[in-house]
């Protein structure tokens, strides 16, 4: 380019308010509930409400927090369930300017107490189902926030903390109160956690910008149509639902909220509400498909699940559809707003065999809409790794929805970002046809006499046992291989296996190397997220 | 907002190459064809062409101008129809860093010759059905771009006047050439200069940033589905084709291009390549209309149209959807990008009598996704008017879709953005759910007897006469009343109508004062955008 010449299209041309604006999701919610004002925003067990009523109750929650002194650089936490509070809060806490730290309801007290500290939160909003952790969360951090209880009567039992609850809190507020975008959509919009194995977990700070652009994302990349009625099933407390509070308030659709995620629940709310779009990991796919056939038998429009945090097994996509439910797989990290990658499908799979077709699908993808640039290469050298759907590399990712940092941790941040690209930290080939199979986290991946073994391969044939319902695989030091495939295993009630059914089985199905050496039978012991916690494992493996 | 306070949510939290990027919609190119490289991405009578390729020829056109010196600050000009190669401009151009101005076929020689002068043209691209004009232009203007023709089969007759031909200059590049987004997303990307029915056109500038964002408000605004097939009856001169160009890029469907836009040309292509959208004037849907009922036959799939410029006649509107083809109304001006303005429709007004119904989806409705505020106010003071459906008041408009400004213009620019709003120069009513009706170009309204008269409220009443095909409303001076409407009409061929007539019928249709006082018959002068030329019509009223 010709930085030094000329440019006549750089003279008296400049950003002004009528022509620039930072972007920014609340604007979504204007939108809304200017041009469908009587369309429902929101709909819980009895309550429906307008996308106007929803309008001027977050108008109304920003301007009391607001007066509370809550703005710029504030935190605002929540404990809540998919109730519409979580999702009002996703709206009014950005109208301040201040940052929602939306947190997981399965964590431990001594976590919330962590998170609470490290980001100084000034305002907790919690619900009686979690106020045996939080009143003990509370005790254990540093921090005085104000305490906010949603006194929700679909829940009996636990009880209030708090100064006030919600509706009085609200009840201080202006509802026509004017709120103001961000002076800048690089500003910090949400904080999330992730669930960190190990350590400390790390505050992953998102921006206005960037929550604006993965709603997008989702909107094109699951092709969201006006006024999509959206199921609650995966948390909002999960990468912010994946950006979802946002899209779906972008086409102006319904969202279903849901306080437990149960098969009747999630299959009558689809009946009763029309659903069109959930999401879920594929163990609650799983649970969808493990329910009475009756629930099954409710489906009766086109609805579509995106999946992720796991490939799909080939059993639960061939399931979901045979129920009339689409899967549509993504993949992405909570560095990454959730969804940044997705496995869009190409016409030319429609006609394959069902297991070939599910082998297409459960791939991670290619990069959504939004994400700017996706690549597998070399950690050493940051090369990419040729499309041979062979060579192992990491996965990198660039663009507008990757993270603003990870919060009071420079060194992490600089350590993620190394080179210029996101570091995801998970082990992938890359398809000649350019879509990227994540093979392992890097530090799951094992390692048996110098051959690189996916554990998520293993896993993924166990799944294909008629009696397994759960699987996981990690390494078991070994003398002679360094390390080899230890598997454990849930079976499906009333089913009976040995351990040495489950090898030949993997033995007929995978190479020999790749077959797990020893097999366990239990639960599997889960992180707050529901991923599989590996280095649990990996401890209870050196005692096979 | 606490400004002053310390704020952690914005320390060690900068952008950096994995986190942040200039927006543009040349990367939706870079998806759809590392996504879907063998779909077709461009069809052109016998021509049909990936997304792989279609993106190796751009890079290869981008490599080739880059060398000949074409970067930042420099503008390419081009006079084409909608044919492939325009469509490749408007992604080849931007990768180099340069601006495209995208220019009126219908355009005389000597406004060619000014545009060319003003944005100091590096480079023309024309086509022999022009080469009359354009070798005028370019012996009129004192720039001396270098000239390229595109030597297109499809039509015979004109002459090359260029130094070598479209594919010879793709030749001198390299396919694989790496190009760069712009440093800034703020960086012009197009140039359009408005039809202007007095005085020199002015050139709009478009950013990276604007043009990204309004191919996305299409995609959601339109619902456009992945995939979808777009057909090219709107001028890509025009707005840059309302931004579709980059649009159906990022849904990676197919541009089916069209050099003619002619009813029989328009539904076979809609027959034949399954096209699913495409936009028009009200006067092209008008064309289709009267076109021989074989023709209707065709459309066999669903179809939608998005029509602007001037509001669609309830006839219109119904034709269209007789013969199966949904019609969305848009408005917009060149300097919001085209379309900024959705008529949104309203799930209450499918079971509206027709005309009725009509009347709703006429108007011009809400705020286009993208665009972040639309109002209706009192031009002395930017007070919104009521919205009473009544109280007449000037369009502003407020966002990220708004023109970075007018090229080498900044009187005209500042004037355009004062008090932090674009004025838009049209008057509207707002009604009381929100949805703006505009009446008239602000210099175009009749006041009579110090009542507000709209032109287009008059003309549409003459389009529900079943004898008229068109018609044009002006002010004529009058001495007791100040002015009063004056109508040319233009009759459908083998009818026939009195003065008496028409002001009759509008009487049973209109309050008297509103009724032209003199109707001409004629054929009605247009500019090069279609657009009625009422200052010609009010110079014709004067002798009548």
């Amino acid at each position: 380019m010709n930085n030094n010449k000329h440019d006549p299209y750089a003279m008296g041309l400049e950003q002004n308010p009528a022509n620039y604006l930072p972007l920014t999701p609340t604007t979504f919610l204007d939108r809304a509930a200017r041009v469908y004002p009587e369309h429902n925003a929101i709909v819980y067990d009895n309550l429906q409400r307008s996308w106007a009523d929803t309008y001027r109750r977050c108008r109304q929650l920003a301007s009391a927090l607001s007066q509370r002194g809550i703005g710029r650089g504030d935190t605002v936490a929540a404990l809540l369930p998919n109730i519409p509070e979580m999702l009002e809060l996703h709206f009014a806490v950005p109208m301040t300017g201040a940052v929602l730290n939306a947190q997981n309801t399965r964590l431990d007290a001594e976590t919330i107490a962590f998170m609470l500290d490290h980001a100084n939160a000034r305002v907790v909003v919690t619900d009686r189902e979690f106020s045996a952790t939080m009143k003990r969360a509370l005790q254990l951090c540093q921090a005085e926030p104000l305490v906010i209880d949603v006194d929700d009567p679909q829940f009996a039992g636990g009880e209030l903390l708090g100064t006030l609850n919600f509706e009085q809190l609200l009840a201080e507020g202006d509802p026509d109160y004017q709120w103001q975008r961000p002076t800048d959509e690089w500003q910090a919009i949400t904080l999330n956690y992730t669930s960190g194995t190990t350590g400390n977990p790390k505050g992953v700070v998102y921006h206005h910008r960037g929550a604006h652009l993965n709603a997008v994302s989702n909107v094109i990349g699951q092709n969201l149509p006006p006024h999509a009625v959206y199921l609650w099933t995966l948390p909002m407390f999960h990468c912010n639902g994946w950006c979802y509070p946002w899209s779906v308030t972008a086409v102006a659709g319904t969202h279903v909220c849901l306080r437990h995620v149960r098969a009747d629940a999630v299959f009558e709310a689809i009946r009763a509400h029309g659903v069109t779009h959930f999401c879920g990991a594929p163990i609650v796919l799983n649970m969808l498909l493990n329910a009475d056939p009756a629930y099954h038998r409710m489906v009766e429009h086109p609805v579509t699940v995106t999946t992720g945090g796991a490939p799909p097994p080939a059993a639960v996509i061939e399931g979901m559809e045979r129920i009339g439910i689409e899967v549509v797989h993504a993949y992405g990290l909570t560095e990454s707003y959730g969804p940044a990658v997705f496995c869009d499908f190409q016409q030319a799979w429609a006609d394959l065999p069902q297991a070939d077709k599910a082998a297409k699908m459960s791939r991670q993808g290619v990069r959504a809409p939004m994400l700017d640039e996706l690549m597998v290469a070399e950690p050493a050298t940051l090369a990419p790794v040729p499309m041979d759907g062979r060579t192992l590399g990491e996965v990198y990712m660039r663009g507008n929805t990757v993270m603003k940092g990870y919060l009071n941790n420079p060194q992490a941040s600089a350590d993620a970002f190394e080179g210029g690209w996101f570091h995801t930290g998970d082990l992938a080939v890359w398809h000649p046809d350019g879509y990227i199979e994540v093979k392992d986290r890097s530090k799951d991946i094992i390692i048996s006499g110098g051959e690189n073994i996916s554990t998520i391969e293993v896993e993924d044939c166990l799944y294909r046992h008629p009696a397994i319902l759960e699987a996981a695989v990690v390494a078991k030091p070994d003398e002679h291989w360094g390390e080899v495939p230890c598997a454990f295993v849930t079976l499906k009630p009333g089913e009976s296996l040995t351990e040495r059914e489950v090898i030949e089985f993997c033995r007929q199905n995978l190479a020999h190397f790749k077959c797990p050496k020893a097999v366990a039978f239990s639960e599997l012991p889960k992180t707050s997220t529901g991923k599989v916690q590996k280095f649990a494992l990996r401890e209870q493996a050196l005692a096979l």
